[in-house]
This record gives structure tokens, C-alpha cells and sequence, in this order.
């Protein structure tokens, strides 16, 4: 049910960004697409570190999720697993398809040899916290941005 | 003073990264390097969106720093900046070593194309969170970790 997206899903995962309190600021789901997406998609298409990936049931594109695998040399050189950009569509709140989608991504990042996965979620978002944490990830971290 | 690292300097890295609270139970600084950091090296080297870099004074590397730069479909596809493993060496510590570092990693990324720089920090870190938000970072985020 989780796979790689193609160009034909760029559209569906912008409106999914932008069906959310914060990305409604953020993004611009207008058609046609506003090319800097087709840049970004390009750009995460040629780099094997990294995989945005859908949810698509009976035809539906219901979640989105970009997994990107990091090399660093922290931790005995460890590989992470990096979790951006997980949305599920508002129809399909409430499922078990976030639980599903970030199960999908650990095992994924667990195969590539990471031996953890991060994220971050915005502080404004506790509901994102509870399932965070209902699925054993430890906020230990403290995000920052510094806007360029 | 900032560069590229070269195999050379792994060592050096990961003493940095071991002297320190929590990477003390975390790395092994011992020589010949144990095998994980090198190829962790060499992964970092041939993927043109990560820059280990460090900083040399007078021959000798008194800082490093891992900034990748990320593709993403968010935020109208904005390329980020992230910053992990930051370390300055105890003698130069206080010396305004860390902050021409940090705003080094900034205009790496702003060259780049990003339009933000990212990173989490421990939030048993009281004196990193201080550094950084005099930075300009905003903590807006929760950092989470998942052991796999």
C-alpha cells in the first residue's frame, strides 16, 4: 500500500501538504503546478537517499511521507532515518493509516541499515505528539529553524 | 578557516565528537578508527548533498560540523539546510569559534538554495539551546527519536 510517488502524484500530495493548519500558509496546491515542486520532485527522484512515498488505497491517494536516509558519523557512524512531510488525508484520519504509514517507514529505514529514525513536529501540533509517542518515539530533542 | 573534510581528519572528528557529555557513551575514539566510521566517511563523500566540514586554525582542527542539504516537496519545495554533529574543541571553546561555524553552515546553505537551516540539539543541552537562539534559531519544533 506504501510506494514510491511518481510525478503523476505530485498534485495530490501538494493538496495533502495544504489541508493542514500549517501548510494552508505554506503551500500553493493551484493547477498547474507551481514548477518549484516539479524541481523539488526531480531533485528527490535522482537522489537514492531518499523516498517520498504515498499511502494509496482502492485507487486513493490517502497519506504522503518523505523518508530520507542519512549518513553521518555520529554513533559509530550510524545511518538515521529521517521522517518529513507525513500527512493523511482527512477522510482517512483516525484509521490507523499514520500508524501504518510510520511502521512502513521504520522497517523501511531498518532495511537500508539506519539504526534510528528521527523527526520533528511543530510544538503547535499535540495531537502529532501523542501519536509520536503512542508509537515509542522519545522527544528528546529540542527542533530549531533559522529562516534564510 | 571552514573546509571539506578528508580522510585524514577522521580521527580528529571523532575525538571531537567523543569529548563530549553524551558522545563519550557513544563513540569509540580508539585507533586504527574502527571500520563504521570510515565507510560512514566515504558514504558522506560521494553524495554531493553532504559537506563534513571542519575548522582549522593553524593546523590544528578545532571544530566540525555535517550540514546536508535536502530536498523536499514542503514549503513550496524548499531546499533545507541541516546541521548535526557540531563540536569545537575544549581549548576553543568561548572563542567565537562556534558561531563563525554555525554562520558558515548558514551561507553553505543559503548558496545552496535553501531557504531555511535546521537542526536538533538535546534538550539536556541548556548551553546549546542558549547559543543557538542567540543565533536566530526559534526552538519551534519537538525533536523525536525512534531506536530501531
Amino acid at each position: 500500500m506504501m510506494r514510491r510517488a511518481t510525478r503523476a502524484d505530485l498534485p495530490a500530495i501538494v493538496a495533502l501538504l495544504a489541508d493542514d493548519t500549517l501548510g494552508a500558509g505554506r503551500e500553493d496546491a493551484s493547477l498547474p503546478l507551481n514548477a518549484a515542486y516539479l524541481s523539488a520532485f526531480e531533485a528527490i527522484e535522482r537522489d537514492e537517499n531518499q523516498f517520498l512515498a504515498v499511502a494509496e488505497q482502492d485507487g486513493a491517494l490517502l497519506g504522503c511521507l518523505h523518508l530520507t536516509f542519512l549518513p553521518g558519523i555520529s554513533r559509530l557512524g550510524a545511518w538515521r532515518g529521517q521522517v518529513e512531510s507525513v500527512r493523511v488525508a482527512a477522510a482517512a484520519r483516525g484509521s490507523g493509516l499514520g500508524r501504518r504509514m510510520l511502521e512502513w517507514a521504520a522497517e523501511t529505514a531498518r532495511a537500508r541499515g539506519c539504526t534510528l529514525v528521527q523527526l520533528t513536529t511543530d510544538k503547535t501540533r499535540p495531537e502529532a505528539h501523542r501519536f509520536y509517542e503512542s508509537l515509542g518515539y522519545q522527544p528528546t530533542h529540542i527542533g530549531y529553524k533559522l529562516p534564510l
